[in-house]
């Protein structure tokens, strides 16, 4: 099984302690490396986790409060200074571009790669990047300035032919192929064989999606319904609900109903607020409601399976 | 006496290191607390120490490399969070301003407290400020971009008058007055008696002195002749003198250079490329030049002695 692997670098809020960094964390996908998120000090974080940023692919931005992104122009700087020749692909909000840019004039660094910037777009579910293996999604979320989610999806795999079969009908590559893409197979006399009979049964495809900072509304489920794994925020526990809608935040009970409602299999909470010192109570909030919750923290691998 | 003392958050240079955060101090007189520079990491740095950041007065940034600015905007944000009030002076190039604005403006951010920016002036030595216990001054040093150092000096102090020449005689204010700023007494009958015979010995006046990043130039001494100590880059070690100057930096004899040509009492070298990891061999290069040398590392604090 190919591994697709999601590292917690950061899991505080909006106010760093010595417990838990602000939000950032890596993707990892049969040797692509993601990055949503990156905090003050992500570069940092990486290091003591010995992911080489160099090997970062693509970078995703959910929105520009400073939680979230004021360690970029570090990373990117120290990408420079380290020789980086790869382009760097950044997913973010529009403005983020001109910071990046004013700061970069300001030092008179010319960078010796190239950054592909893409603005997110604030119109529903977007497909925003593909490769070989994932599709990669944007969604607005629920925030006091523009916020975005994002999924990636396992793309649809081949099916397996039984080697059995091939060997036996002495099959001709087109026909490997269409019978590969779920054609069903007919034989010179015309007899036809069903497709789920000769191919193995496709693997489930694997999900992941990253859904911080928002307010709760159970719309949002439709952006990732049947997801793998939901990383959604818990930034209070229930009894502070009011400050959560205030705030444009939600608690770790909601966190909760919308793993339920979105059908997940799995749900990592994150983004506490810097008031809890003791995370089990937001746990076990959440369990009540949907049993298999784990705490996204600083330094936690989680592994999503077929 | 009162403490005049040198806390180093962060002794690195461009690419930060696990041992070694880039450049950041803090300097404590009397109740005042001034930050100069403020690499990305140093709130996490200064919590660390348990210097809190509420208590910081003034901000001094050299220049707008990234390893000395990076974090100022989430030590303005988090002051924001926890509820500052009180105004904060920022000295600094005339572009950093603009940096903090656009991303004050990018995430919605109307602070609640002010921050008076004063740019920095290429003109030679400046006056920059002062208060009741300090000068300060800025002056321009050698690098790839617009870069200050540092001079914070203690005020003449007032002379203490003998006590039992103030009873004996029955001096009344205006004389003491006088006295106190250095004028010999003269008495109802003309006679003279001299001032240092009346008065104590003024108490020698400290000073700091903060310069990096710099080439090495030794007329750079003139702006802090005779300091008690001079904080002074040493990137590289001499043997790497042309990288020094290509790069717009000094090695570690070349610290001790300027620290003898300055008459500087005490010196402490800092701004170490991240190649080094054993850094006996810089400290024993510069105190061969100047003995009264001291390595600058993360945490180390150095009370400066009258």
């Amino acid at each position: 099984m190919i591994p697709f692997r999601i590292t917690i670098v950061g899991s505080g809020s909006a106010i760093p302690t010595l417990q838990r960094a602000a939000t950032s964390q890596v993707v990892q996908y049969n040797g692509t490396t993601l990055l949503i998120d990156c905090a003050e000090g992500t570069q940092i974080q990486l290091k003591k986790l010995k992911i080489s940023i160099m090997r970062i692919d693509h970078v995703f931005i959910s929105h520009l409060h400073g939680d979230h992104y004021f360690g970029l122009i570090g990373l990117i700087n120290t990408l420079h200074l380290i020789g980086r020749t790869n382009p760097l692909t950044i997913f973010g909000p529009s403005e983020l571009i001109d910071i990046l840019n004013l700061q970069l004039k300001a030092s008179d660094t010319k960078l010796r790669y190239t950054i592909h910037f893409n603005a997110l777009q604030t119109d529903g579910k977007q497909l925003i990047f593909e490769d070989k293996n994932l599709r990669y999604y944007s969604f607005p979320v629920i925030h006091r300035i523009p916020t975005w989610g994002f999924l990636f999806e396992e793309k649809e795999t081949e099916r397996q032919i039984n080697p059995l079969f091939v060997a036996q009908q002495k099959l001709d590559i087109p026909t490997i192929k269409a019978i590969k893409s779920g054609s069903d197979y007919t034989d010179g006399n015309g007899n036809t064989v069903a497709n789920n009979l000769i191919t193995f049964p496709l693997d489930k495809r694997r999900s992941y999606a990253f859904c911080t900072d928002t307010s709760f509304d159970e719309r949002l489920a439709t952006y990732f319904n049947g997801v793998s794994v939901l990383y959604y925020e818990a930034t209070f526990m229930h009894h502070m609900a009011d400050t959560a809608a205030e705030t444009f935040h939600s608690t770790s009970k909601q966190a909760a109903q919308m793993a339920l409602i979105a059908n997940a299999e799995k749900l990592l909470i994150g983004h506490f607020s810097s008031r809890y010192t003791d995370l089990q109570p937001l746990l076990d909030e959440s369990r009540a409601v949907f049993p298999n919750t784990d705490l996204a923290l600083d330094g936690n691998v989680f592994e999503i399976a077929v």
